[in-house]
């Protein structure tokens, strides 16, 4: 069995990794910490029997890359990093996967593939520690802000450059690791779903059409505090009614946009007390689509029913904008083959955008052509202790992600 | 002019009452407190002319009776006492229209009137303290909650009872006030409306119907959390929407009681963050009718649209009552009289209930015939220092009450 590929292995790899660096309360490999250095110390260790050169870039990107007769590389990317209390596989099934897969092609090809095939661990996908997630990677396609991540600093009161310092990095330089994707001609990643769209289908996989762009706001509407005995109804400029009304509208509005999602996830009043008319309430809104035209319509038509809703109401209305990203669409031609792949494998599929973002939003981003595979969440719920897949499920997204990798590595030749 | 009233000397008293017991915040007359007695004394200076018998009950209460030839009483209350920062108006009006309409009936009937007329100063009408309202005149009716009562502490960690102490009342015998009640034949307050219906309507005067009953709740809708970005519309279980929605119905549900009024106070999102559906969401709702079937209703209406709601978002909805109490409507043939003083006066009358509680409620709980009058708060603000009355409306007051009080004086004698 040398030469194929052994799922069993992966999920073999998994159960070690987790009980090498989880506590009662989850896997607790958060970048840049002693115990993620002893996962990547692991990591190279699974290397060992492979014909790889690894290094580390200058953002502390972990590349293993097994050459082959082009340049032109195909690269498998994941995280070994972790949330605190987090589960065993977001992140680390995508490495190990693609180690598994390494072994099958130095196997097949003796050594010396048609392509070059690289494995890579991105540095702080999470941001657990610094509330910036896609570090590594945003540092390689050079969309990192470098402005504001100087300035990150921890619950210790550490900077994000000093710790990158303790860790070999200099904060300075983590561009440079752009050059990493000179030869890319193609980027795979796999992840569990942290959704329960499959769990629902009751499918195994799917394949990942992109990312999504978020908008996200601060929406406050303003009104007026008054006695809740001695106002009547008709004379109360009440801002929890027209705020309220947003929740049934943004329902409406994803599903004018087809495969978008609203959440308004937080709501304060003010005065907030049991006898007033709520003067200020405040929502957060979250919107999401993988179509930006489709994602500026969806803000478009909030704005308009809150200025609505605030007219009705005789309240004014502000909005502050919280953060935004631009939808990341993966590649047309991969996503074909991941789709492929997938039926090949288990005979049905789905195709399904990712609400989180991912390391391969940032690799599309820099023009790398791109697709992830997705494999069913348990309970459709991740960054906690209880994350899981069946095992027959991770099984297959192992097969799966290979006949992928093996589509690919053709397609790239073919090209 | 000495037998005839003299609204413009209401004014100055009050202006006069404003300077000693006011700063730059507003009125300072906090219940049982040093400036509060020197209230007092102050008032005791006013009533010095007249040949009045005066004491203070058992409940601290403040008497001064006008002995007439019959012992059957027309009570006239109002209080002293101000919240911290409180208006100029609030409660003390009350006061000293009735100290002027003693000093016409006296002047008018030299000294003894066919049935005899007490003024009272409820004691700690607003509770600001100890968070308990109505101390006084619920002590004198009966209803007061001697074990809650008995409990309460200020910011100070004072008791209630030690604060009393302090003033000469004994605590475990307040109730021996309602001797004060024996020959009670009516009650008649007067009192700023601390709303915006006179306002709106551009009268001066209107008659009170009762003040409404309140029925106050905590209501929790019970959602999941969830991924904004994994996680369909379609598979949220949404407690902000939920919630939401009953923000719009209780507008219904107010018009359809006629009369009642209902507020959402206040908000709170669990876990509140912009990332997540919200799990939970706690909303207070304050609802207040003057006729008690109708509150029920309200109430019901309330209760079965919150399980609707609950179940369309597949969430669960549970119910906590915060507090509650019955409607005290006011006597029909003393609001008619109220109605035909006030007509007399300025030609126009309105009637309307009193969200706000006021000591009239608990006296009409006891069994005593009871109207109020409201004259137009300028802001529809009470409780704060902007609150005010123009001087002009303050004269037509005390002119309609004390044609209130003639009134009522000849309807006791028919009975």
């Amino acid at each position: 069995m040398n030469s194929s590929l052994n799922p069993q292995r992966t999920v073999a790899e998994l159960k070690e990794l987790r009980a090498l660096t989880s506590d009662a309360d989850g896997a607790q490999r958060v970048a840049f910490t002693p115990l993620w250095v002893k996962t990547r110390a692991w990591l190279l260790e699974k290397l060992a029997g492979l014909p790889v050169e690894t290094h580390t870039d200058a953002a502390g990107n972990f590349w293993a890359t097994l050459r082959g007769e082009s340049e032109k590389s195909l690269l498998i990317g994941g995280h070994m990093d972790s949330v605190p209390n987090g589960g065993w596989l977001d992140g680390c099934l995508n490495v190990m996967a693609g180690v598994e897969i390494l072994r099958r092609i130095h196997s097949q090809f003796h050594g010396k593939p048609p392509i070059t095939i690289r494995l890579v661990d991105w540095a702080d996908e999470e941001g657990a520690r610094f509330g910036k997630s896609l570090f590594g990677s945003s540092a390689c396609s050079g969309l990192l802000d470098m402005n504001e991540a100087r300035g990150l600093m921890d619950k210790q009161g550490i900077t994000l450059p000093d710790a990158l310092k303790n860790v070999g990095v200099d904060f300075e330089h983590v561009q440079a690791a752009g050059v990493e994707l000179k030869n890319a001609a193609a980027y795979l990643e796999l992840h569990i779903e942290q959704g329960p769209v499959l769990l629902d289908l009751d499918l195994p996989l799917g394949a990942v059409l992109g990312t999504f762009g978020v908008e996200r706001h601060a929406i406050t509407f303003h009104g007026q505090a008054a006695h809740s005995g001695s106002t009547p109804m008709n004379r109360r400029k009440d801002a929890f009614l027209a705020a309220a009304k947003m929740s049934s509208e943004i329902y409406e509005i994803a599903a004018r946009s087809g495969n978008g999602v609203c959440t308004i996830g937080s709501c304060t009043t003010k005065p907030g007390i049991v006898t007033s008319v709520v003067e200020e309430c405040r929502i957060t809104l979250d919107q999401r689509h993988l179509d930006s035209a489709k994602l500026a319509t969806m803000l478009a038509e909030a704005k308009s029913a809150s200025e609505i809703f605030a007219r009705e109401g005789n309240v004014k209305v502000s909005w502050e904008r919280i953060w935004q990203i631009a939808p990341r669409p993966f590649n047309d031609e991969l996503i074909a083959l991941c789709d492929e792949a997938i039926r090949e494998t288990c005979g049905q599929v789905h195709r399904l955008p990712s609400g989180p973002l991912h390391d391969a939003a940032e690799v599309a981003a820099a023009g790398v052509p791109t697709v992830m595979m997705f494999v069913q969440s348990l309970h459709g719920i991740s960054h906690n202790k209880i994350e899981d897949t069946k095992e027959e499920h991770l099984e297959l997204c192992v097969t799966a992600f290979d006949k992928l990798a093996e589509k690919t590595m053709r397609w790239i030749q073919s090209h």
